[in-house]
């Protein structure tokens, strides 16, 4: 009966052990797979202004430096990368070309490029994507204005529209030339920005694209896996354990 | 009597395992057979925006590589495709040539231009083909964004058109020089576009119109021709050992 | 009894004593430990005037000291500062480049510059950010003057916006070469400014955090620390004490 006591107190503590060792495994593992989802960077376009007359005479442009100082490059090996530019711009006149006389059909499309730099400034990959200010009817404007008063004199909602424009839907690093810095440049002179950013998001496939959607399974499932292995060999030394125990009781 | 019970369960289990294997047969035929119906790209245009007022300056082109790097070419041999450029265009002044004074009757018509290439460049075959914005008075309009204001302003829909020009019906590929890439350009500089892609979509005929359009259809008669090929071979087989069984149970 | 009453009063006399200085301590602590949250210069642009026309023909700039007479430096070693211009900018037509015929489309942006300067003038870190105006349509202003009319005919409210610029938001100092005048710059000459500010604030992080935003939690926490090292000191002399005058009453 004692015998019996003794194995059972045994086993709880062994199971509870082993549950927060395998917590403590998975979570480890958790941790040193899976690199960070969404990094994200502030912008900030430089340019020139005219000299004798208002607006910008040069194109605005940007190098942002994507390297952390103390971990190096910030993007995992093997690992595919979404590259993202948010441009924050009011509904001017200025982004909706709604100028008049002189040039009444202008395009308000521009272009957005980028160039991926390593280290020593040397280009990786290349991009350059068209967009553009989503389009708005003046008729649909006053309705949106007239609608939408309250927050706009409060200062809730603004008059502005967030362009997203992708770069890279696919941007893997090479390990020998790791990325260094982003050169990011806006091919107009005719635009208005409160403000940009640039988001690089990791896009997971297979195991991490499961422990990323899934956590609560992924973990359960991760957890079973180290307990079961864990199991085995506990089970193996407990039963030369209880065998030998045995031995002796009965001795 | 045991006999008979014996000659049925061998002709039930006859019939599933032949089912099946037809089923399998006419499966593998189907996907080796039919071509992927629809590819889609998206187009990412390029131009030079004007130095010193605000639009662009070169007519939109871009180059898009059809192949894919593990297979080579996407096109199946004695394929017909039909080739189609999507332009998603904004119904915006610019688009609807809406500018006043100086140019009043400007025609909203614009071509675009597609010269598919081999991988050395080579043109095999080119197309130019007119399109244009869908017309809307600007009664039309106003009604249109009357009615529809509480989608627009909560951006379910959008003032847009999708624009779809056919530039090939009967594209077929010439297994000698298979295409590499497309080259599509857009003749007017007074475009705005939201984005464009490119679909090639397979045009079916005799056999593949039948499984594509009628896959239940084909797919019973399919089953069907192959399980009495199937019959021809087990009953030939089934008359000799039944005999030979036969003799053996009567001997 | 006279005995436990003369304790009594000795240990009470000996607690408000202790409190008292521990609360002096950490007040000392908290004044020469904790920097100043935020400092604010106003900053007084210089441009010249025009020869000919209206306006101004040289981009606005200024220098800021920001030492004390007494003190030097206003700013802690290994502290984190965000440095931050206000500009008090008019809604006017010149601001919001309401320009109609020559040029319809200028841009609103422009660049704010910053070079930090050491005692010697020698350049230490510069930035240069961009920023505008945010847009309101002409409709939203127009909706907006009507509603808030009476808060702008007794001068309540008015025209104008608060734009902030954010030029450091770690900007921590050198000891070696400290911080000794600011040069800001607009990088335009097609503005229109009430005032301006240059405000630095101290980002607090560790134990500054906890005693900036949980002054009282710091404070009783602080306090109890010294209480606790102040009994130490006090229960080590007081049973010395209480030892030797037992020994005297009892004698």
């Amino acid at each position: 009966w004692q015998g019996t006591l003794y194995s059972m107190v045994v086993f709880g503590a062994t199971m509870v052990v082993m549950f927060w060792a395998s917590v403590f495994l998975y979570t480890s593992f958790y941790f040193t797979y899976m690199p960070q989802e969404s990094i994200t960077w502030p912008i900030h376009f430089q340019y020139n202004a005219c000299e004798d007359r208002p607006g910008i005479c040069t194109n605005p442009e940007a190098i942002i430096s994507v390297t952390d100082p103390a971990r190096g490059t910030l993007l995992a090996r093997g690992q595919k990368y979404r590259v993202v530019v948010d441009l924050e711009m009011p509904e001017s006149t200025t982004n909706q070309r709604l100028g008049n006389e002189p040039q009444p059909f202008s395009s308000g499309m521009f272009l957005v490029s980028m160039d991926m730099r390593s280290h020593g400034g040397e280009s990786l990959r290349q991009a350059s994507r068209s967009t553009m200010l989503r389009y708005k009817s003046s008729l649909l404007q006053t309705i949106s204005t007239m609608a939408f008063a309250p927050f706009f004199l409060y200062g809730v909602q603004e008059e502005k529209q967030m362009v997203t424009v992708e770069l890279f839907s696919q941007y893997e690093e090479d390990p020998v030339t790791p990325l260094s810095e982003v050169y990011v440049r806006l091919a107009t002179k005719h635009v208005e920005l409160y403000g940009a950013q640039l988001r690089i998001h990791a896009v997971f496939s297979g195991l991490r694209y499961l422990m990323y959607h899934y956590p609560l399974t992924a973990a359960a499932l991760g957890i079973g896996i180290c307990m079961v292995f864990l199991s085995a060999v506990v089970i193996f030394s407990w039963y030369q354990f209880s065998g030998s125990a045995g031995k002796q009781l009965g001795g």
